[in-house]
């Protein structure tokens, strides 16, 4: 395999001489969004919906970003290329960029931009059809879940205390409902088969594959209700899946102790897996 | 002049030159704790403390430090002798260092250690006199401040709000209850002159200099309550003070539009203030 070539500040480089500064706002203080977008077939899927939302997430905290979305298309093809990846997905992160660490936004700065295309993680479709272990946890996060931020510390844990219960995802409860997954989108389907997942509001970040997703539902007769939903509407649940940029529609069998439609993946879940996969294609 | 050296991984480098790679945890996750300890005099203030808790924060979300309380100590001393600095205050941050992103903690890692050396800034007394402003504000961040973590964002934006108000911080409030500042705790004086701080739980770090103030008081015959106080209350004050090792003690003399202490330090802040000057040196 030849070299691993990422992008840095307008320039493409090795890996491993891909290098920042210590006091960058984002190593320094979390000052700074991110993106994850998948490439299929050697077509990014829904591109403008994620530079958009990254554009959307910067305002919020107050970051310019110098760089067109053309740019960005042009520069991500070309790590795809570079790369020798017909499909993959690019993690692109922006910084408030290097200066001494004060702990209000500096009036000057020069943001920090990389990305790195990698390749796709393979699932095994008899997992697919088994479906996925995901425990529920408070929701220990901060109010702006809808900025799509590197402060990634709590989701980290979150994750990382599934893991060690042999699940694949903690799914979050505030004030009694469920918000969302530490990193990714809940949806539940109800007995009269209606797809139900909570509205984009400040805690839970506004997916685009949750959103494409909701389209397609619409468009092929599966009724989609946005409203917040409990933890004991989650756990009476008809089908749960989970979804995501990387994990794209992940369903889910059982929760905690709970075993979810009948310990294997929904069919409005498996129906949804097969619309949203020939979107991609 | 002489170049500013930092402390890096092991060594001892010029300031221009301590960089890290894009994949570390802290750049990418903000996955890693940090310390700010006050050095006056050619003493470090309460570094045993501070390098206590820098280990507690790291236990919290499962991080190794592979450095004992002593090697910090030398670094740091040598640090200020490099940069010709008899007082000043370190910046020392611990991440889970390089490693491919994943969502979850990596079980093989070797953290990235740095540390900075730098000057204090300069208080005007006329200034410490006539208190400062503060404002009010949600607290928006995470449910476990407890931890010293570099997931910051949240903070910068509440402290930038604060500046764009021509205030020193915003002083938090959740369910109705004073937290604490975005980088600070928060203590007031009622009219019964007793001194109140919220005790330590998960929605507060435990100030190293909030707890060496309490101690001050009470070997000073001042009366300290820890217990949790609400919005009203602080409006009401007698006094207001924050507290942090690079703001020491600061009285407020102003919230949002509300004076304090009939608009200057109070008599308690300003008695403490000299009490904490005095342990320093």
């Amino acid at each position: 395999m030849s070299k691993k070539i990422v992008f840095l500040n307008d320039e493409f480089l090795a890996y491993d001489k891909a290098f920042i500064h210590i006091e960058d706002r984002g190593f320094q203080l979390a000052d700074g969004v991110y993106e994850v977008i998948l490439y299929q077939n050697n077509k990014l899927v829904d591109f403008d919906e994620h530079i958009e939302r990254l554009f959307r997430s910067a305002k919020e905290i107050n970051l310019k970003i110098n760089k067109s979305k053309i740019e960005f298309k042009e520069i991500f093809l070309k790590l795809f290329a570079e790369n020798n990846l017909d499909s993959g997905y690019i993690y692109l992160q922006v910084t408030r960029g290097k200066h001494p660490r004060i702990q209000t936004q500096p009036k000057d700065y020069n943001p920090t931009i990389n990305a790195i295309a990698n390749p796709l993680k393979i699932i095994d479709q008899k997992d697919l059809e088994n479906g996925f272990k995901a425990i529920t946890h408070d929701d220990i996060r901060w109010k702006r879940c809808n900025i799509k931020s590197i402060a990634l510390l709590p989701s980290t844990l979150l994750k990382e205390k599934a893991e060690n219960e042999n699940a694949i995802e903690a799914i979050l409860t505030r004030d009694g409902f469920v918000t969302e997954g530490s990193f990714c989108n809940v949806f539940i389907v109800n007995d009269k088969k209606q797809l139900i997942t909570r509205p984009a509001d400040n805690y839970i970040l506004e997916g685009i594959t949750r959103n494409r997703v909701i389209d397609l539902a619409k468009k092929n007769n599966i009724e989609v209700i946005e409203k917040k939903f409990t933890k004991e509407e989650l756990l009476k649940a008809k089908e749960v899946f989970l979804t995501s940029s990387t994990l794209k529609i992940r369903p889910i069998s059982k929760i905690d102790d709970n075993v979810i439609s009948n310990g294997k993946a929904g069919e409005i879940a498996q129906k949804l897996i097969e619309l949203y996969n020939n979107y991609c294609y």
